[in-house]
């Protein structure tokens, strides 16, 4: 669907939904927010809610405009060789940001979680409620949270280094290149030997 | 020597320089920010600037509260055993800011590099042209401005998630564990095999 300005009706209803959301996980954060009292904020059946989102985690990436959903990041770590978890991992995050013409709603989401208290505990409860523990179950290993959590610190340095703060020369080069250093990296933090007794 | 306010004389033209050349860094930089435009901000003569700092690097380390010299960080890694040197470097950025009982300064200025371009532009081309080119000459390894600024993803990362976002398990991970973790990650992209043919 084209986004061209906001129109009656369908698309009305699902900005007035993601508004609503937004509104939602800042005041309570993302464990405490419901379908229920989102729905209510934005004055629409519960029903309408799960009709265009396939869950909490799905709004809430869309709310903060997130091009990567949950579901899309477990799929590609369950799918395919577990011996390449890593590089997919990592080919993925660049070929969804290296392609965003407009990077505004990363370094929005960037700069609300270094600023606003608020926004910090929404990203922290969504990741390791939602993103960390699906990961934990699709990867069977032990200590799945805490490699979770690493694989986070990677690619979450890698954003703000490559795309924000644009630190050469990590900013500019080839994915290829970025690939194929940090992919080994995401692998052991994921499936590796950590190195812990 | 005690922080315990401002005090006339030395510790006063001490403030008053540092005070300068945030100015001087902000406004112009931090390449072509120059000793002699900050002691001219000061109101002083370029030799006391350096009677207290050793040069630039340090005079930027220190107006932005970086509790790490440049110098510290260079000898952590060119003194000791090259096959550790990546758990060096992370024992040290933990030894620092685990200590630390207020974080503000970092919070501070992560939050100025992701909100401000003129603070983004400051802490890259100090990355760039100081850490970076001082650590490719310690290094002596190929590619050695691009290790640094892996290195830099990783440690950028782990700061944010542990310290400013505090996401879950790494927030409170021990210092051990972290080390155990994430050194092998920064000793390969320091001195290892990045796949780069």
């Amino acid at each position: 669907m084209a986004r061209t300005g906001r129109r009656p009706g369908r698309s009305g209803t699902r900005e007035a939904i993601l508004a609503a959301a937004r509104e939602s996980f800042t005041a309570s954060g993302y464990d405490k927010a419901s379908i229920r009292d989102i729905a209510r904020r934005a004055g629409v059946d519960p029903a309408l809610v799960h009709h265009y989102f396939r869950g909490k985690h799905e709004l809430f990436s869309a709310a903060i405009e997130l091009p990567l959903d949950v579901a899309t990041v477990i799929s590609t770590i369950v799918q395919g060789d577990r011996e390449q978890v890593g590089e997919r991992v990592i080919a993925l995050v660049l070929s969804v940001w290296d392609s965003q013409v407009d990077r505004s709603p990363l370094v929005a989401l960037v700069r609300s979680a270094v600023t606003d208290e608020d926004a910090a505990r929404m990203l922290r409860e969504f990741l390791a409620s939602e993103l960390f523990v699906r990961l934990a179950e699709a990867l069977e290993a032990p200590g799945a949270p805490l490699r979770a959590s690493l694989a986070a610190t990677q690619i979450m340095g890698l954003l703000l280094a490559r795309y924000i703060v644009r630190v050469e020369p990590i900013a500019s080069a080839p994915a290829p290149v970025v690939v194929a250093a940090i992919g080994p990296t995401l692998q052991r933090y994921l499936t590796g030997d950590l190195g812990l007794t």
